[in-house]
């Protein structure tokens, strides 16, 4: 029988990421809110901040280095890039399990990390057990995880939907494209020009077509999967909304295939993935604050390409769902305890 | 010990009222879905229709007058306004336990009725039983009650934000002003040009300054606590996001008085109104999804004009979350029993 | 020297490209409004309609029908498909010049008309003479033009991003995707569901992946462009904003190629068609209420992918001002006559 | 005759109003931009920062200080508040007639402005000439000013509403409200976490119930049409959308009187003042992008309130637009020169 909660720390606690953290744990039935950090706001109450949550905490945050994260359990790092490899060595090593939010432990690879995040890699040694945290390849690693790298937003819906194709082995794996459109929630709580209301209302753009940090994590685990490097352009872009990723997913078949049968029983066992009937065009909002991914599987005029369609909230299964998801394996509870909240639609 | 299911009907779930309902309903612990009406529908699952409860129900829509309906014990309508009172007293006869969120049960006069819904009242025998469903005013009467008039949005915003006021006998009662402003949603799921995305969106407006229909159930509320007819204007507006009101209320204060200690004072002991610090701003997303009405209390200048912000989910408070609070009450569960939802914010 | 004005009609002015061509039309140095038609509105005051033009016309709408229709100089049909080609046959007998907003001249071959259109097409006699108007291709032939048959808005946009790969013949054409994405009114103003403000905001999707009436239309110009049938894969998306048009087109390089120059000097004489410089990621708002066409041109690590972006105002150079732009060479106006007003942002 | 063109120079032309006076300027017949300075950006091309200028000017940003500036006939301030009273003594000594949409000279009290900007006022001198740049009330004196105070955004649309029941002495003059709403460019472009894009999307709220600064500016002119000091109480809000203005207006009539009539006949010669049928609700869309203020005028159940309605785009009218009419104005030319372009709707 499974203890009935664990100690739970959120470090960086007052982003998107870390707001949507404190939501999900605050509702869960076997964890509890222990240490809630901000380096700004030390000493202010959370639901100050996050009016949403009044009522619902009564913490304070804590600087980072409060004594109150080492007596936690589970710590999930909702900080930029590069501070979670700092931090993480020192909790792993008094045996606090982590699920770091930020893309510090997604490369194998730390020179290509360096590349892509333009600063040397400071916990090397940990990036060799780091586990992937996407269940629906890694549920086994992750249970016995120390440490899980929760996968990117972008990636999240983008793998989940090359995957069956990929495992199946029927399309051409050099000549994939995944056009991704993602709601402005996606580019952070950052204090951005680019990012105010004024600029991104009623309009749309691509951006990074030249090269997105997501873009090697994607690679790697699809050239995993493919057992040979994947060829993929990527090109993200942004959604006047704010939660919600759609993926359109281009591939070329190389052998005949029942496309809606490869979906449907790769992800028959899925708890949070849902292939729609074919001929679907699934709508963000509908997996709107809910860990759900749809996909729908098109093949048009009965040709050689097939169109995947992919939607999740990426603050959600791309983000904080997908971290407690993660801790719900790490700690033996059912891997759907606190997430079956149905989505808010309209 | 209360039951631990009650059998649910819901009468015209195909708006956005019903869809609501079905998510409320769908994650309840006292309450199980038995049955979905709708004449349109009949025969379609109603997760085809609204995909986002996939997995979460497997029923199908019938037809209003099934026998699926007269085998539940709580019946909620969603239906456009005149058709509950046609189909409502058969039901209390049966002994199946009604709450309307359409307008046919809110006015007690049938004449004051007619006149705003433009037909005559055909169950006036019932009027008189109804209870105003604002458990905020009417917990005692709602829990004995057989039959509930779920109160409008606007007026759930409305009622509250002026409720201490008048309770407290501090303001000008013929002299009130409610500006309130709306999300899309609150017009409605009816194929009608003036509520397109291209003519709502990057736009404002007011309407029905001549008269709105949840202008007479507003005065009645507000002049059965002020004691004599209030005067009030209303001015409801459109906002271009889809959920949401917030009423900003005008009065004149005619004794000096502690405002912030009134509020806080009326509302110490309501599960779901958050009266806010001094000098707070509500928005509207702070409640989305979620069945809580924020308030915050100004006095500008310290000058005799009281200013006062309230802010709903229309679809929650102000629909089906109010309504399973009722139902909650009705059947004696815990009234905070499967509403303590946490908005979903960003 | 060319004449002062020209006596213009709009036939079916109550949608949004109506809409749009009526802003033009009242703006423009050489036309002035002769006739507007709505079968239903017949009588009313156009400005009623649409208040933005109380002041700047005082017409009424007339019918169809009416002899003021048959004293214009052009008539612009904005009307839906399968209208224009009942009527265009008598005005153009009459001398009359037509530029057709709709589809009804679009496709050469009038069963691939019938196949995508659901009806016979009733005026094929013209088939052969009419001009697809899109200057940047047919200029020459638009001139001396009776019947305009105006690109549809996302042709527009995909016309233009791939017309320079293809004519310089550096890619591989029967592997091109077109992954498009419009704002709510290339829908059009219509009393339905599905672009209800609360069914559109907040969220976005896919749909007609199986096949959008735009692709015929655009596989016939590209084709032309080849030589030869192209290979196209075309995915439109919806956009929760009004206005605008993003397509990111997608291109097998076949040759080593200066993508930048192949572009600029493509275009290097057009007045709306701006190619912006190499790395830049265009936004729809910048092109709003403007006859712009804005390109960027990538090529992500320097591979075999050509990745095109490109924006237009689906009502301006997707509609309405491409119109104007057709009847300015129709007419012998200087081709900028009236369009030259700036995009509104933000 | 007037002359062709006017030198202009536009200070501190980064922000969102700065962007539209660009515009504007850019599609006058009888300005041509001379000097458009930014502290920031010197040396980098206009068209670099608002792309959507490409083509229409060809202008790099200069030095506040450069020499440009005192080479221009007229000189715009779209800086933050507090800079163009260091800076407009010297251009106005020189004989540089200035046009300020700052605040720096709307308050004649330099104590008042001093109490709600947080600084002594550097320029007092001037303040008694500046001349407050709302045509409808100073026509005639603006004519001849060498220093315009143009209105805010809020001032423009709530004074113009109020204005005509003013004047008729109809209105009890103690007890008025204004409660406004602001589209988010109202705001500003700063990095601000608060008007983010997903802080400020799909929510509503209002702000500065306290004291905004555009409550001292509408006192002062709503007074001076009194006759004595107004009592008014003023609450700001923010729409989700990016331009617009809607102020709705309440006062208390003190005599019978025909306010639709008062309204047409105050207006009646004016260009940028439309005064809808009665009945009417003007939506903020249908100013969009246009100097005009719409309004409507109501008077619910035919009591003793009056409630009206007015609409401007806050960017134009309640900014760029004003500024060149008053530019227009002061240098002889037509009123409307280069202001008649027609909203942008949808």
């Amino acid at each position: 029988m499974t203890r009935k909660t664990i100690r739970t720390g959120i470090i960086g606690a007052t982003g998107y990421t870390g707001a949507e953290l404190l939501r999900w744990v605050a509702g869960h039935p076997h964890a509890e809110l222990h240490a809630v950090t901000s380096r700004a706001d030390a000493g202010v109450n959370v639901a100050d901040r996050f009016p949403w949550l009044r009522g619902k905490t009564d913490l304070q945050y804590v600087a980072p280095d409060s004594g109150l994260v080492r007596e936690c359990e589970v710590v999930f790092f909702a900080t930029p890039n590069g501070t979670a490899m700092t931090q993480v060595p020192d909790l792993v090593s008094r045996g606090i399990r982590v699920v770091d939010l930020s893309a510090d432990f997604r490369l194998r690879d730390p020179l290509e990390w360096q590349k892509w995040y333009g600063q040397p890699h400071s916990a090397t040694d940990l990036l060799p057990e780091a586990v992937y945290g996407l269940p629906e390849l890694f549920r086994d690693q992750i249970r016995g995880a120390r440490l899980v790298a929760n996968p990117g937003c972008y990636p999240t819906a983008v793998i989940l939907g090359f995957m069956p194709l990929l495992t199946a082995r029927v399309v051409d794996t050099v000549n994939l494209i995944a056009d991704a459109k993602s709601g402005v929630s996606g580019a952070g709580r950052k204090a951005e020009l680019e990012i105010l209301f004024s600029e991104m209302g009623e309009s749309f753009k691509a951006y990074g077509v030249s090269g997105h940090r997501h873009l090697p994590e994607i690679r790697q685990i699809l050239g995993g999967l493919a057992g040979s490097p994947v060829g993929l352009t990527f090109v993200p872009h942004l959604v006047p909304m704010v939660r919600g990723i759609l993926a359109t997913l281009y591939a070329e078949l190389t052998v005949a295939a029942d496309l809606q049968a490869i979906f449907e029983d790769a992800y028959k066992n899925e708890p949070y993935v849902d292939v729609l009937p074919a001929g679907s065009h699934p709508e963000t909002r509908t997996v709107r604050g809910s860990n759900v991914c749809r996909i729908a599987v098109h093949r048009p005029d009965q040709g050689s390409r097939a169109v995947i369609l992919s939607v999740i909230d990426n603050l959600v299964k791309g983000a904080a769902g997908q971290a407690l998801q993660n801790m719900n394996l790490m700690f033996g509870f059912p891997e759907t305890a606190g997430l079956d909240g149905i989505a808010v639609v309209p």
